[in-house]
């Protein structure tokens, strides 16, 4: 499984603190801490206003990868902010995201095409996110062939299906599973990835109902997740499954963490 | 999901004191505790030597079936001691188990028809567990077949497909849900049980691993399981589970365990 670390997240408090105070250490420590503990990307999201975004994100790229032998996940709603940054990173990594609002597509596959860079690509359009799993995946669709028409190949592509809240909608998770297994039948190489969060949105103890659905979606193949590589419980899902599935030879991986202490 | 308390068992050292010393309060606190954390059968094994374990489950029985409104479980390997007890228990459960070892159908399948009750099957022989899903599936229509041929229809049937440990076999859970699949397939109304805890065998964060297969497992279609419904984490893992497979009609157990402190 591609795990993409999410900690170095300008929306969560004391990251932006560590921003505006352009504290190196803070930031390295996060970057270090998630690679060591087994992400494959770092995610670098400014969160900060629109006029100092990309100077933010521009920071915090140069003090990341000073410290990460892993690369990035550049995180930004404005594409005119990842075309601005992209070309400091040292190292090809995942554009997020791409998605049907505005002229995203035009701005963000051209950038990927340029800089080699593999795309996650949300499944919404200017009218926000579908309810009804066909349209979710017909906007999937569309931003799969976009891309293709643009160069980038299939496997180059992170659809993330944008699952919608258990409270709201009790067949949600199945729902789910079947936009991701009809997206892997017509795209056998698009990688499906997704945040875990949503899912639990209005219930009670929200980090429970994400763990028991990553361990169902990585069990049916979701390929990569966002998450947080430094809690120890949602690690020890993903590497209890993966062994479970019979994807850890000789349980190495999963013996491995245990060794370590980070599950 | 059918949820066998297991917490009273006399291979469990402080169960043994308990029914050495004829603790009433000890054995019907944990009968009471179970059914309250939502047991809907409570396991009652004796595990004692074979002179006195006729003696022990009798007065386990009087002494649980005071106290709790849900059925009994019978767990015993000697159908002489499930014979010699069955008639002292007031409510139809589920006898705990029979197996292809010697005449067990034999004796087991026609007590079973005689009260009214359930069985458990293991899918063993006099050989020991197969190594092969497929000798164990063997097993499975066999004893389904038995039971027919004594009246036993399949719906009161519940196969333990007996998982192997992955640190034997890594396959060994989707071997399980293979034989899982297979026989809901060949036998519709079959139930499907297992214990969880051999699948970890040899690994560490047993219970971790434990907890991620019940996930799998429900979610593929399991039944019932006998497990610990005194364990936050594993009654966290079932009600969690049912929410997310559209199983908890507005999330109303889990919010409700949830508010008993349950999970």
């Amino acid at each position: 499984m591609i795990i993409i670390g999410e900690k170095i997240n300008g929306s969560i408090k004391r990251v932006a603190e560590a921003i505006t105070k352009r504290d190196v250490e803070f930031i390295q420590k996060l970057a270090k801490d998630q690679e060591e503990a087994g992400a494959n990307y770092i995610d670098v999201c400014a969160g900060t206003g629109p006029s100092i975004e990309v100077e933010s994100l521009k920071w915090l790229i140069d003090v990341v990868q000073e410290v990460a032998s892993i690369p990035l996940c550049l995180d930004s709603p404005s594409p005119e902010a990842l075309a601005a940054v992209i070309p400091y990173v040292k190292k090809q990594g995942i554009i997020n995201s791409v998605s049907e609002e505005g002229n995203k597509p035009q701005k963000i596959f051209p950038l990927a095409l340029k800089y080699g860079w593999d795309v996650i690509a949300l499944t919404i359009n200017d009218n926000g996110i579908p309810k009804d799993a066909e349209s979710r995946l017909n906007i999937a669709r569309s931003l799969i062939n976009k891309g293709k028409s643009y160069g980038i190949s299939e496997d180059r592509i992170y659809i993330d299906p944008l699952v919608i809240a258990l409270a709201t909608d009790n067949q949600s998770m199945l729902k789910f599973i079947e936009v991701m297994h009809r997206l892997k039948e017509e795209f056998p190489q698009v990688k499906i990835t997704c945040g875990l969060s949503n899912i639990s949105f209005g219930l009670p103890k929200r980090k429970m109902i994400n763990r028991h659905f990553l361990t169902i979606a990585l069990y049916e193949g979701l390929d990569a997740a966002i998450l947080d590589p430094l809690d120890r419980e949602i690690m020890g899902t993903v590497l209890s499954t993966e062994v479970l599935c019979g994807r850890d030879r000789h349980c190495r991986n999963f013996i491995s963490a245990h060794r370590k202490g980070l599950i």
